[in-house]
């Protein structure tokens, strides 16, 4: 399905500019109600699809020595790129999912980011984390097109999250480790509570979830969203 | 994953069974407030995971004249069973998922619930109907060990929707076609907004949504669930 990933990303991107911006266009801020003063951050909302982060280490041993991932697309934070190079994850079930996207550049730790309905297909019991907070977090093994490894931990479905500045911070009243919750009206309306704040000065507003959130609440059909301080 | 299905089922029924006996030990109901006369319903909650129901001629079709789908294990509602029998569902991307359980006994129109997850995989374009409406949907590819068909239509994602009797209507103050919200305490906790209610003599009070959706809000992990009337 990660072939799948990229349009979808932008076809959701795409439609939930266009709601802020009718909304924006009537007066209204992404919450729908009018926002006199403040210019209302438009809030990207995008999906993650399962995929890995690498150690330079561990791509010299899936694509051979001294191999540089490429760049097939640059992310919406555009420090990081979607490669144009995939892994395979297999799980204790002996079975594999192929096409594994690999983001970069690379890190400092090897790191597997799953949705549960792919987790639970590999048989792998993972934990909600945050990005980076791998320790005791299961592990899988990984196969590329020159060799395989064991990753001895690093699989976890990755905490929902919202990248921010200081001034979206500031617009929403919150700060970096705070809590928001993101209702999206759509066919499926749902609400998704307790999205960690994530504040770096270099940061775009943009809302991360996974496909299993994404599916939930049936984004792509998503007619307004709206992000709150928890 | 449908193999995981039951499992899955057995345990989130289980877990959720758990949380509603502590809380009427606590003299608490399931939205955790004191209920002093009524007696509060225990809401089970189930997943349903990609499953098919067939006419009993697309039976005869799949696996041979005049074949009898057998029963594995009697669902909730126990006027229904999941049968040892499945399907493999193919679609426009040639892709394949195996082993898709057929839901028994036969109905007046054969028709496949898939979670948007599998839908996007297997690249059905479904929409969001309710169990029997059916009317313009996508079709797909049904595979049995004695042959395959072309569904028409029928392919659809299953409205979430929760199943009760008159009793528990009264309780929440709902009748047949109104709408509740669910709330899901766990570690990615989310409401599920507008779940049809379906109100019939003999239904046991139960909330089925997708994996996407249980997914989504870690219903396993779950220590509390609250329904109430939209």
């Amino acid at each position: 399905m990660s072939t799948l990933t990229a349009p979808t990303r932008d076809r959701v991107e795409m439609i939930v500019r266009s709601i802020i911006q009718k909304q924006m266009a009537n007066g209204l801020g992404s919450n729908g109600r009018a926002t006199p003063q403040i210019a209302q951050p438009q809030v990207v909302v995008n999906i993650s699809a399962r995929h890995c982060h690498l150690t330079q280490g561990d791509v010299d041993i899936l694509f051979g020595p001294g191999y540089q991932l490429t760049s097939m697309k640059r992310l919406y934070q555009d420090t990081d790129f979607a490669a144009n190079e995939t892994v395979a994850v297999v799980g204790p079930r002996q079975r594999m999912i192929p096409g594994v996207r690999i983001l970069g550049p690379c890190r400092k730790f090897s790191q597997v980011e799953l949705a549960f309905t792919d987790a639970i297909s590999l048989g792998i019991d993972v934990p909600v984390r945050l990005s980076g907070d791998i320790e005791g977090t299961p592990g899988c093994l990984l196969i590329g097109p020159k060799g395989s490894l064991v990753l001895a931990q690093g699989v976890i479905r990755a905490e929902r999250h919202v990248h921010m500045g200081p001034t979206d911070a500031s617009f929403y009243g919150v700060k970096h480790l705070d809590r928001m919750n993101m209702r999206v009206d759509s066919p499926c309306p749902s609400a998704l509570e307790g999205l960690l704040v994530r504040v770096h000065p270099e940061w775009k507003l943009e809302v991360h979830i996974d496909t299993d959130e994404a599916n939930c609440c049936d984004l792509p059909h998503a007619s307004g969203v709206t992000l709150t301080k928890a």
